[in-house]
């Protein structure tokens, strides 16, 4: 033959021959971390596989960032070159997660070995190979960790040992067999030898705390507090107010913004202008010569009234939440202190917030991209930061869609650097690809389209991408039925039993739901101007007294469903949701499971705000993880009724002048 | 307010507002590069966005890599914040593709202005920003290629002088607005400014020359091409026989190994041991004294005889394809020569091709881990390159998926810097991933499961998945009814009829198809044991003669089904293939087009051999883009008669006894 001219380039370092791909969670193929919850079982899987026939084995490693001591658990094989395996986070913070995997040769030896043994070849085993192999086992088994290890090393030492002194290939062979078998645990999990032939994907994940995934929030306007019809309402009104707030069971406290209010162009009730001498103005117009995004407003109080409350808040399980509404009032001391944070228009005053041809007088939005930009997004770090300095781990952030998505994934992983059991949730009602994306720059949380899904058909759909897209790897829904900007339509002309019916869905769907009370459980229903979605007299631009004692409140109802909320595992996770089918398009049902604790719940809800509506649910009880029985026990918590439901089609008839919903669990015996 | 204390990290330098993502095809996160076809359209796709409302334009460049100038296109918005781009490679190789967008403030200001106007609110109006966004359009213009550029720059630079002359702002405004509608299509495709504002994804995509995408194989042995009944076929024969492949419309021959066979542990007739005398030996046990892969067995003949038959095939339009099968018989000068490319056992011996208990002592592996990597990995490129210089530019590969990954992604990338045009196909009949890893690091073409899908359902699900999954970024199915491995047993019990059914799927279901003759069209259907795969008498280790002009033979229906495939664009490439409803599970019918051609061709065939069917084939013929009309006059290419089909159901008839298959065409009027 020919001489081979170096004519080829090099081929380069040698490669693992194992391939590790198709790794899933990534987000944006691992350009930002997939999201895990403290306590709460991560899955990973990866398409591990080689060239040829040879056996596999992957280990699933974790450690802290920046930890050197990785834990490690095998991944097991699913078939079709698909392997999984678990992780469980233990703090929040950020993650280094690595799928290593190598060719297993003693598997391949031993499954060859049966092989030549079964068809009487034992004359073609390679002994020595096969020796050399365990004792590489063995070593990589006294690098583990744990006695099991050792035991397992000093276990096939012994073997190698034997089969060199055994009298025939057989023999050998049957002792290796044997002594892989009894040592197959630990074999399973030994070290992966991080030399060249081990291959690893490597990829980043956040674990969160519990509560970014399962939250129930209250949101209420503080000036609006207090008891007595004729004073404003003060954060110790608030204090004085989280009996009520517990005794809804609400484990988030959302307060708007509590920073001095602006005087230039502040608007008057119903968002008028001018204002008034007496408007108390929007509290989202942040800041004046009494301070800032760091200061409280001294009509609500001090920051000791805040830090009472705060602490009291924790004393019953309750986490306030804070808003971070960067932008300024034109009175806001940064105005004058740092004018180059604005953006200036030709002539050079300052540009206010705009929607042309609309204009916001009253509000000057920061110019992320100033040329100190360093200065702005440390201040606005440091707003974040007092807060958190605080006892403030939950943030609802206003607009972040029209901040740059840059900002946030710097200001989020920078507030968590030091807090990373904060909550931030996007206030962002945008575009689809806005919203996802805030959500992978690192919200925990994010508002819905809920707010407008109405029939059966959109809510499945909607449900369906939210529980079962690739969205959910980082997308974590929070559904409101109403927030200060939006009196639903689905809630004006169909009283109470509206109510009931988008709070079931919102807190029967979704783990993390909140209300805007007490506007919510005292059923206001007038729009600014028919056809509008902002209230009649809106607290975001005035102050009112609720009579939280009022007969017609739904606060029992509240109570019920958040109760079983913290009762019920299925309801703490979106994963786990099927909905069920209905022959009636006015009746929604779905089904949501834990199946580590084989928690089930079943939710019904009629659409139908003015007319009774019947149909058949259908129950397949056996998919529902409940039982191989015919049927089932239920209880309705809502109306605290049992029910048997059978395996097939079950009647329900819901009226919307009594209770247009069921919330079933099981009954406990 | 507090001072803002440097307690935050520095936010970094700035970067772009403007998004990229989701870009496709992008071929596991770009790891590797998708694939485009010479002259064909490639598209592109893109999520590009910004925070907040701001309108972003998008362009999508390209160019060979290595080169300087990028050619760009805008991209066209679709909706919901994606882009679509599509580019045309003009060469095969490598390109480097790149989408890169900016927010363009232009649009946002004339949007903003035309809101503004509407209002009546002119005097908001920022006039100096406006025509300053003008001059730095007609800037970006001015750096743009060609006169109609040129000739936008300069009438926009006297707009903006126009401008500022002004009386008044509404006078301004609508200069700039009339301004910029005219010149409307030179500032959709002005360049994106190169500076830091600008964002941009870039990625690696492969041209392959039309044949990887458009191909009709042909595969014999060149020792069964005699004429004559006593001699032994050879290369010259083979040339002899290209006018008969011509006739029948193949237009690649591809031949087994044609390399010195080896002696020792040769196989005899039908794969017994030991070989007699005057037993030929398998191609595929490469190598003897007369030399290894780069030499032609001299009972084939010359380099001569080879580069006249690679001549002649060309002067006909047919590629000779070589067979890559990278493993030695013991007597291959390697095995002395370089014993350390082989692996051994631990008694020194070399280890031969096994799958325990079976062992093939005829065939010693190469160790392409070998710790003389480097010299194994050049003489094997050595080996393609040889063959690629002689002419070569088609590679059928034996078992690649029994050979490292990283070494094919290295001979393939290799191959190709030299002669980009060449053509590999995969012989991988494995698991699903690893074929698709395969295709992934370079092979242009693979071998599919077609072979052993015969029902309606499976033939349905899986033409599905090849033409509509991720995979089609990347692998090109290339489907055989037969080869000398295997005797499918769809043709083992069906005679004449399965033959052409299977014919028909093949050719008229994918754009690359092969058949492996004479064998397939003399219909040999004997299996050397009943339940087996292998053919009775098998080529691989016995000389054939064949009588091309036996009565029987299918190549009349061969010759008119690759005509059509060459004179048919929506035969051409896979990707727009639809199953068409009908009422028969023994009955498969399915749509092809070529949309930017008009071109449709409707398959039809009877699955069952013994019996005749009908039924009726469910026809949308505006779905087709068959027009509005209610029917469409139809040819049947394969038996040369006419059809009128209704949009609606049409009745179809297929005796297996005459022809199990039609292939439809629109009638020329």
């Amino acid at each position: 033959m020919n001489d081979t001219k170096p004519t080829s380039r090099d081929p380069g370092p040698a490669r693992p021959d194992v391939v590790i791909e198709a790794v899933e969670p990534l987000v944006d193929c691992g350009r930002f971390p997939a999201k895990a919850v403290v306590g709460d079982t991560f899955v990973v899987t990866a398409d591990v596989f080689c060239h040829g026939h040879s056996p596999v084995r992957a280990l699933l490693r974790h450690r802290r960032a920046g930890s050197r001591n990785w834990s490690e658990s095998p991944m097991d094989s699913l078939g079709n070159d698909v392997f999984t395996g678990v992780l469980v986070p233990t703090v929040a913070g950020p993650l280094e997660v690595e799928v290593a995997a190598e060719i297993d040769e003693l598997a391949r030896w031993l499954r060859d070995a049966q092989a030549l043994l079964g068809a009487g070849s034992s004359d073609q085993l390679d002994i020595d190979r096969c020796s050399q192999l365990v004792a590489e086992a063995a070593g990589s088994l006294a690098r583990g960790q744990g006695a099991e290890a050792a035991q397992a090393a000093r276990g096939l030492h012994e073997i190698a040992e034997k089969m060199r002194a055994a009298p025939s290939a057989l023999v050998s062979a049957e002792l290796a067999l044997a002594g892989t078998d009894l040592w197959g645990a630990a074999l399973f999990r030994r070290p992966i030898n991080d030399g060249a032939t081990a291959a690893k994907y490597r990829f980043r994940v956040v674990a969160a705390s519990q509560r970014a995934a399962f939250s129930t929030w209250y949101e209420l306007f503080p000036r609006s507090a207090s008891p007595e019809e004729r004073r404003p309402g003060t954060l110790a009104d608030v204090t004085d107010r989280l009996a009520y707030v517990a005794e809804l069971g609400f484990d988030v406290l959302y307060l708007p913004p509590i920073h001095p209010i602006g005087v230039t162009a502040r608007k008057g009730r119903d968002n008028t202008s001018p204002a008034g001498p007496l408007d108390v103005g929007s509290p989202w117009a942040i800041g004046h010569a009494g301070g800032g995004h760091e200061e409280v407003a001294a009509e609500l109080g001090t920051l000791g009234d805040f830090a009472r409350l705060v602490t009291e808040a924790s004393a019953r399980g309750i986490d306030v939440a804070m808003d971070l509404a960067f932008q300024c009032s034109p009175d806001h001391p940064w105005v004058t202190e740092h004018p180059d944070w604005f953006r200036h228009r030709s002539d050079g005053t300052i540009e206010c917030a705009e929607n042309p041809p609309k204009r916001y007088e009253d509000i000057y939005p920061l110019d992320f991209q100033t040329r100190d930009r360093d200065g702005l997004w440390r201040a606005l770090h440091h707003v974040t930061k007092t807060w958190a300095d605080r006892g403030i781990r939950i943030f609802r952030v206003d607009n972040p869609h029209t901040k740059p998505f840059a900002f946030w994934e710097w200001l989020i992983a920078e507030t968590k650097r030091e807090y990373p059991d904060t909550v931030f949730l996007s206030e962002a009602f945008t575009r689809p690809k806005v919203m996802h994306r805030l959500a992978k720059v690192g919200f925990d949380q994010s508002y819905t389209y809920f707010t407008w899904r109405y029939a059966k058909a959109e809510l499945t759909e909607y449900f369906e991408e939210l529980t079962g897209s690739p969205g959910r790897a980082y997308f974590r829904p929070n559904v409101w039925p109403n927030t200060p900007d939006i009196l639903a339509v689905s809630l004006q002309h169909g009283g109470r039993a509206s109510f009931i019916a988008r709070l079931v869905l919102a807190g029967g769907l979704c783990a993390n739901y909140g209300i805007y009370g007490p506007v919510f459980e005292l059923m206001w229903d007038k729009p600014v101007v028919e056809g509008s979605e902002e209230y009649l007299h809106s607290e975001k631009y005035e102050v009112h007294h609720h009579d939280l004692d009022d007969p017609k409140s739904l606060r029992d109802v509240i109570a019920r469903l958040n109760l079983a909320r913290r009762s019920h595992r299925a309801l703490q996770r979106d994963g786990d949701l099927a909905f069920l089918e209905v022959d009636n398009d006015q009746i929604i049902a779905w089904c949501k499971q834990d199946k580590s604790s084989s928690d089930v719940v079943i939710g019904v809800v009629n659409l139908d705000p003015h007319w009774v509506q019947s149909g058949f649910v259908a129950l397949d009880l056996t998919a529902l993880g409940l039982g191989a029985g015919s049927s089932v026990p239920l209880r309705d918590i809502l109306s605290d009724t049992s029910y048997v439901w059978q395996a097939g089609r079950n009647y329900v008839r819901l009226d919307p002048a009594v209770i247009p919903a069921h919330l079933l669990v099981l009954e406990r015996p």
